[in-house]
């Protein structure tokens, strides 16, 4: 997504010049070029696929809805099982027209996790929670801290449902290197993003985040501490940035990369 | 500064119209209508100063800045006492330019308290620190949580050092009813505001705070939460809203007044 100006050939090839040998896919891009033509794709390329981004939106209140939300994940998983990860990032969804009711909506993600988690683990596929920033409670999910998605993540075992460790999300959270020290015991860090934090943000703050180095988060503080925790796995860069995918995508690709050897692992 | 378009004379007779006998103020209007002007006006009006915003931005690393910060909270102070309120809001300050440390910077929000807390005292005002919303860590308030705001309250007595809740800022926060009672019990509700939280939110999230009633936060529920927690104070309305900023002030103050009748009390 951080480059999603690129096709899906444009992309494996741009990782192939620059040496990136992982890669993190969106469901949109993905069925666009087609979901076998994508897997063959990265097949071919020698890329490998850290993560499916994304499933979830599990909180509508009818029963239709409901059905149709968990349906769909339901071929997520298979989209990912197909693209060879082992992991589908979810994203809860925010409150209900005309709900006030969080607590609720946190509740009915739970039972849409208890619906998927086995279908997921007979894929192959884990689930792995996102607490998106608090800005996003009301409109995009209701889970907003690490501590959230630990609570309903250990209602499952570790390898059907873990969380989603994203800077750009709990940066801000004083509690969080706790949260991921309890992640990374349990084995429930099923991903690892970076995002920077920069202000100010754009009208409906989805595609503000900073690249790498441009803004609030000490990177390499948050890296040690989910590596304190035991992670080991692929970091993703997921920026979301309006003036990024402005321009040329091999651009933006290898200057990201460059500000990950500079912010990230130097 | 929920009707800022209303001079310091028609936000008075507004109230005076509408039986509203209580009212927060922001220090700029207060500045420029002059402070002793304002206390007689209120005090002309039969108009009680619930509380004065705000003082803080202590976050600041060069000791020139510091000490003109500390400077200029003792004026805040000062004005306080003037008005007969006996609360000055604190908003911390964000990461000064360059900083990636949030923990150093509240660190320093502390050392500013201890510095303002017995001169606050000595003028009859309490300090209320205000948790904003994590969207401003980077750029307004490293303060994001009610949790750490009463960790940082708590090194004073309650006479001198409380805390804001808003719900503008705690909503999202399934730890704030446990941080209330927590707040409640040791008697530091300082005061108590409303807005709701309405999306999309606009570009630099500073004046999208919503009507009453118009967004995702129930009212009653965290009025309940304060009440039970003992407090018995007022109640402040504290909306920045371009769009009720470009409608008649009396128009908005009495809207504001049926929807806190309409969302609140009733």
């Amino acid at each position: 997504m951080t480059v999603k100006q690129l096709s899906m050939p444009e992309l494996a090839d741009a990782c192939g010049e620059l040496g990136i040998t992982h890669v993190g896919l969106w469901r949109e891009p993905v069925q666009e070029y087609g979901v076998e033509a994508t897997a063959k794709l990265v097949r071919d390329a020698g890329l490998t696929v850290t993560t499916l981004c994304r499933g979830g939106f599990f909180t509508a209140l009818g029963p239709d809805e409901r059905a149709a939300a968990l349906a769909d994940n339901r071929r997520a998983i298979d989209e990912a099982a197909a693209l060879g990860t082992d992991t589908l990032v979810l994203v809860s969804g925010g409150l209900p027209p005309g709900s006030r009711d969080l607590g609720a909506a946190r509740e009915r993600v739970a039972d849409a996790l208890a619906a998927l988690a086995p279908y997921a683990e007979d894929h192959g596929v884990r689930l792995a929670i996102e607490p998106l920033h608090p800005m996003y409670a009301s409109d995009r999910c209701v889970v907003s801290t690490l501590a959230q998605a630990l609570d309903l993540a250990e209602g499952f075992p570790a390898h059907q449902v873990g969380v989603a460790v994203d800077t750009y999300h709990v940066w801000w959270d004083d509690q969080a290197p706790a949260q991921i020290a309890r992640a990374g015991a349990a084995g429930r860090i099923h991903t690892f993003q970076l995002a920077d934090w920069t202000t100010p943000l754009p009208e409906g703050v989805l595609n503000g985040r900073g690249q790498l180095g441009d803004g609030s988060v000490d990177l390499r503080e948050w890296k040690g501490y989910v590596e304190a925790a035991g992670y080991r796995g692929p970091i993703e860069v997921e920026l979301f940035n309006e003036s990024l995918w402005a321009r040329p995508g091999r651009e933006v690709l290898a200057e990201t990369a460059e500000r990950f050897v500079a912010h990230v692992i130097r």
